[in-house]
């Protein structure tokens, strides 16, 4: 069995990403980053996500990247936005955040000796950052294979971003058909502590708009006083 | 001024890095990345090199690579290498180090608004390590223009790597004209909490063999036992 490092942070594009590798055979060793963000609700349904899709392991790297300040999600006195996602690069950004995933996940995969990386990115609904696009994928894959003992020896390694194209109707039909249970997963900017959703940040927004338009049940856990 | 982030890990090549950065007129922001290592005073000694060399300030992030194991450097319990540096790539390489550290760097320098990256990995001395050639460095540097809003906004980022295709006697050399003390500097990879050097290890055989060449006085501060 090939094994394969999954970039999971628990929020919905990651555990189909997850669903996914694991669909396609791949031993998978999931791994999160608590890079410092506020919904560490996440990193709690990253745990469970990984048990519930037969991940054979879960790795979890702390790193404080709100040291550097510069994006809402690090910087805890930044409100959250709510304002829509149509105005170019999203303040929620976090500088170099994928570089670094990315990095510490070539890092595991060399440990592992692992040829594969899952990241769960995806140029249609974030359009907005500039670590979601094919050709930057493209670029850190290059870069990878110049990298690593294994790369030099001849390991050719590949990133695999398989949400890439899709829509968020089209990610979570292919997670509904892989038996994905997404009410294990947080996508709220603002999720409280037992990972029910806030229901009107930008990402809980997009998150239900995905469920419309996929014609699948919303199964998000809500906080009770959420009117939808 | 410019803005420049340096990485400087405390050793005899950052810490000339460090010196050439700010001697070409930037603004430098030392960074130096806790990964684990066993040799916690070279992290002292940045401290005291980025006061000494005149850097606008200094951070160092917090990492544990030790997690995902896989290296003499990071893993307590391997021996240290003292055999000889001639036989491929060397025990101590860290996966994905300079790929992590440049990562971290470009999250930092992206905050700061800059565009210029150093780091002082050299071909010649440690020709062993895949992230340490300039293919790897031009790689980095096509990925990073492609991954952060600074980039794609028009900001053209650069990795500097002056020391590339410089030896060991040369780094020495350019590092005294430019005042760098080179007793602030720790290379050793068992260096004792003073920060004295082991004289035997393979670093520091290197590091010695350096200054004779050069024709330097070797200032390195020996542990009381060490017969050179």
């Amino acid at each position: 069995m090939e094994k394969a490092v999954v970039l999971l942070s628990g929020g919905l594009d990651s555990a189909t990403t997850l669903a996914i590798a694991c669909n396609r055979g791949y031993e998978c060793h999931a791994f999160s980053v608590d890079y410092g963000q506020r919904h560490r609700s996440e990193l709690e349904a990253a745990k469970k996500l990984a048990r519930s899709l037969g991940a054979s392991d879960h790795k979890t790297i702390h790193i404080d990247l709100s040291a550097f300040g510069g994006s809402a999600l690090v910087d805890k006195f930044s409100p959250v936005p709510a304002g829509g996602t149509d105005t170019g690069i999203p303040v929620t950004y976090v500088p170099a955040r994928n570089t670094i995933m990315l990095s510490l996940a070539l890092a595991w995969a060399e440990v592992l000796k692992s040829r594969d990386i899952f990241i769960g990115v995806n140029a249609v609904d974030y359009s907005g950052y500039p670590d979601c696009r094919p050709e930057y994928i493209a670029a850190f894959e290059q870069m990878a294979n110049l990298a690593t003992k294994a790369a030099i020896e001849g390991a050719r390694l590949r990133i695999h971003a398989p949400l890439m194209e899709m829509s968020k109707a089209q990610i979570i039909r292919q997670g509904v058909v892989l038996g994905l249970d997404y009410s294990l997963t947080v996508s709220c900017y603002q999720a409280d502590e037992a990972g029910r959703a806030c229901g009107v940040c930008d990402s809980c927004r997009i998150r239900r708009a995905g469920f419309e338009s996929a014609d699948v049940p919303d199964v998000t856990r809500y906080r009770s006083w959420v009117r939808l």
